[in-house]
């Protein structure tokens, strides 16, 4: 049987890595995936190589315009579209579609925190795609909608996961996180030029006014099973990709307590990677994977657990972590078609 | 009179920063200040031209050997040489000598925080040239021998200052500052190689280890009146210039406190921007300046003060510093010869 | 007297710089020189501060609108403004008012080539505001309508001149530019987003198709005395600033030869550096200055000369070139406030 | 039955790229293909994860020395060595042993070409791997030693070949190649510092002295039949890899004839792209591939051919075409593990 999956917002970046992960899927290879309608907004009638000029298999697709008529009859559905705009298209396809949402649409529990945090009215909660939390994975496995982790999440949270499971730390956790400019999206803005972007860095979204605050929060709260507050600082880097965390969090543990909860809880998980004491990650070791890679250290003189994440904000951050999903969901190897080795240097 | 200057260390980034400045400043262009010896170590005998190709009116300058009977007959004399060699330059140079120094042995007070983080004798403590601080303008208005700020330490310090002295915070704070290449030196090493840098961010110095930390403790002890306990995470990022750091501490007090502390603080400061309420700086917009430009936010939720400050590392993290504490020093106006205008984009 | 000076279109890259380079005028520091109307198109009613973040001394002057009105009673007024604009403004003031035009609408002669590359009607010549051609500094000294050249033309031209001046290469050359962003301009468009441009270099213009071949080739027919054909081929490469022009030509003269020319042509000229023997310029050495940096070499091997000049594009390949063009006309040095010492690294 | 293989210089850019390569391919997956020993030279008894951070799978395997007796008993050995050590290892292994030589001892057929620009003598001449010339593809496919193209080499040679076999082009041609400082090697070098190279753009080797000339020369005038005279300027810009070659020469024939030439001369080629009529290509969207991506023009003015090519200089340009060659001679799929969607943005 063959697997035929359509790419709403094909156009935009998350759109783009999904296929540049799918054209590579050894499922593609062998003809078990057939990649069908690739749909967009204001770019529906472009050639796809115009927009995304890596993807050179594809380069002579023609996009279309995202409508339920044009997705109907695929098996999987990948959503990358403007967030409010993935319950309409969910509602009109069938209940066995998988749907996978890289949106933020369906990823808060609390609608008031959604209202807070992106204004109108809550669409709703499907299963996190985050297979390494704690009882996900079994979820996941079982859905046909899900929604695919923010980037800055999943790094935030599987960075500091496992000390808050295990108590380790004081629920108060500090988290700058900075950036590659892929994450702001690919809409034209001033800011966003590369004139504006090298040389130069910045924080924006200052103090916990970013929507992937909310989403943060939840995961590690639950985690903690008590109320964390995040203070959460995002700042943009002259970067494409990548996003490196520093969690910082008070503490009285040691860092050998630290080592043994990391291990238990990642025990076996094949895209995070615990570098060995004393290390700590770079974005430029990631590129273009779905790992996400993790040093630990405790100060002592200042009391504090300072642990470091580095993920790709488009792979793990985004679209790896909806391929990975879609694999769980449609019983496949979870790991099919995600490279675990960086582009580097 | 003319003042005459030597560089000891002129092959390194500090001593080319020195070195532009100088070229521009008013009292040289006035023919008060005169450009004397400049010296290398394996330099020694290099044309100026081929280590700092961006010098042009003094490219056919020779380096000379970095020897007190060099730096003899100067009014003044820059040090920007490796930590542990300036004690001896400086023995050797009559006490009416202006002695500049960009190096870290003079500016820890206690000398088992010195040995803890550099190793071996301490070898004293020099004014500090940093005029923002409480009372200091004078002092360093007042010496022969001065101590310039470490890079991290003048963006922190100066971003933190004002709530510390106001007792806005708790005495625990959060910094996380992400620094341009160029602050880590010249000497080649593989990690600083661009192929290694470009597309990466990268934490190093985790856990307290960095040597900023105690120099940053020093200051914001002082200010608070109290011991305070500093966790400063360094990163790497991909641009030649420029510091931003991100610091964050516990408060139960209003943005409109901070404000009004800051304000006061900075009141008159030259090279202090205190950017209007909501926005936060970037590194690009005080390239090759004096400036420090800082914002300020107070995220109720988490219950946390968020000051952001940007500093161009080699100017008024270097540099700049050590010709703003020279004009100090030799009863000049404070800010001749350093730019307040960013080169941007 | 006060001069008093306007810029139109203060909110783009290029107004941006001239009031960069304004700030830091002596004559602005000594009271002679007032900056006035600042104007734009869109961005009319903003505040400077939040346009050009580094411009720290204008920070909350207010843009208004470009119209004769706002602009009358200046002494000066630069124009930054989309091609095509400059002729009416420039009809409405009077002919005493010095006027420096960054745009293209004045630099061609040729009214055929001008609708070729821009489209519709010539709107004339000024006098070309590049000092350093033969004959040129005297025309630009006496005039009060002054076409500021384009950034690639600049470097180009100054590349090449001596050699077609001495008739030491045949009238074909082959230049190949590398350019930062910032030369793009500010409008937010997709291909100039950060996330693409950052570690890729991409050729744009290609096969003669760039509006600012046909002024490379006016300038360098005029020095050869013959019509030269010119390959010109721009890239795009992901820095802010600086372009490096790469100037191949057949020969069969020796390196001495071009030498001697270079140094004749450009002795005295205070913004161009002519490297040693086997040197070669980098765009970083030049940033922020008005400097053109120039290497030379003969291969004899495959019988090419082959020049290589940079020069930063917002600098000496525009907003410096504007007021080194304006010293000369108001009878100022005509290095005043243009620097020379790069900010690097 | 598994295949063997060892890459000696694992620690530099080469052996990384041939890794990362290996790890991902299907016959590694598979169990065919198995990853014997690593060797290095300085960097032996190193952990691997402390040399290549992105090389996951692989981060504890340990470094061993370079010498015959470590790389025996293996079916394929990469070499990734200096220039002038290959020779002394090819010697020491059985003539059976699959050799794929990364650097440039067995490249050139002239020894006083190689005496010239390498100095001693010359090793000798091994079949070229780049299947994608005419009559070659056969000749790697039955070698057991076979000399990888150069990285300027392989996008210059590749982007101007169909012009010289057809005959379209005069026999002097202009090469301007921009390429990231991977290219440059992992030595550490203060020229080749982030801090140095970031917001800079620098020509280097100009006027025909970089040792890639020969090699391009060579391969140019077998495809024309005759001597081809090449000048070649490498340019260093601020990204991690890629190169994009300008390739100018005098033609008096058409676009549509130099399409034909091209289409025809490359028809099934799988890892070149010939771009649609007025597209050029950037390094970004080659990143991590195999690719070589060819954008045309003529510009009739100037009477002038300009063809631009951009390839991953450590992918096709060295470790890419390495693996492409161990296919062919192993009887594989010539494709086979070869990436040609690239990581973009």
């Amino acid at each position: 049987m063959t697997i035929k999956v359509a790419v709403a917002g094909a156009s935009g970046y998350a759109g783009g890595e999904i296929l540049r992960l799918l054209c590579g899927h050894p499922r593609t290879l062998a003809g078990e995936l057939e990649i069908g309608a690739l749909t967009a907004g204001s770019n529906a009638g472009t050639r796809l190589g115009d927009l995304h000029r890596n993807l050179f298999p594809l380069a002579d697709r023609i996009l279309e315009e995202t409508t339920p008529e044009v997705l109907a009859g695929h098996d999987v559905v990948f959503l990358g579209l403007p967030h409010g705009q993935s319950a309409a298209i969910a509602d009109a396809l069938p209940p066995s579609t998988l749907i996978v949402d890289c949106g933020a649409d369906f990823r808060l529990e609390d609608a008031d925190e959604w209202t807070t945090y992106y204004g109108g009215e809550h669409a709703g909660t499907w299963p996190y795609g985050m297979p390494e939390l704690p009882g996900n994975r079994e979820i996941v496995a079982g859905a046909t909608r899900i929604a695919v982790p923010g980037c800055y999440p999943t790094v935030s949270i599987l960075t500091l996961l496992p000390a808050l499971l295990a108590g380790l730390v004081e629920p108060t956790v500090t988290i700058v996180a900075m950036s590659g400019t892929s994450g702001a999206g690919r809409s034209p803005k001033v800011n966003l030029l590369a004139a504006e972007v090298l040389g130069s860095v910045r924080a924006y979204g200052v103090g916990g006014t970013h929507r992937h605050t909310p989403e943060i929060t939840q995961a590690l709260s639950r985690a903690a099973d008590m109320p964390v507050a995040v203070s959460f600082t995002p700042v943009l880097v002259p970067t494409t990709r990548g996003i490196l965390a520093t969690c910082t969090a008070r503490t009285s543990a040691s860092i050998d307590e630290f080592r043994v909860a990391y291990e238990k809880a990642y025990d076996g998980e094949a895209f995070v990677n615990l570098l060995p004491q004393g290390e700590f990650p770079e974005t430029g070791s990631v590129l273009g994977t779905n790992m996400v890679s993790i040093g630990l250290s405790v100060d002592e003189r200042s009391g504090t657990f300072v642990a470091i994440g580095a993920v790709d904000n488009l792979t793990k951050g985004t679209g790896g972590a909806a391929v990975q999903s879609m694999n769980l969901a449609l019983g496949w190897g979870e790991g099919e078609g995600l490279p675990i080795v960086g582009v580097a240097p």
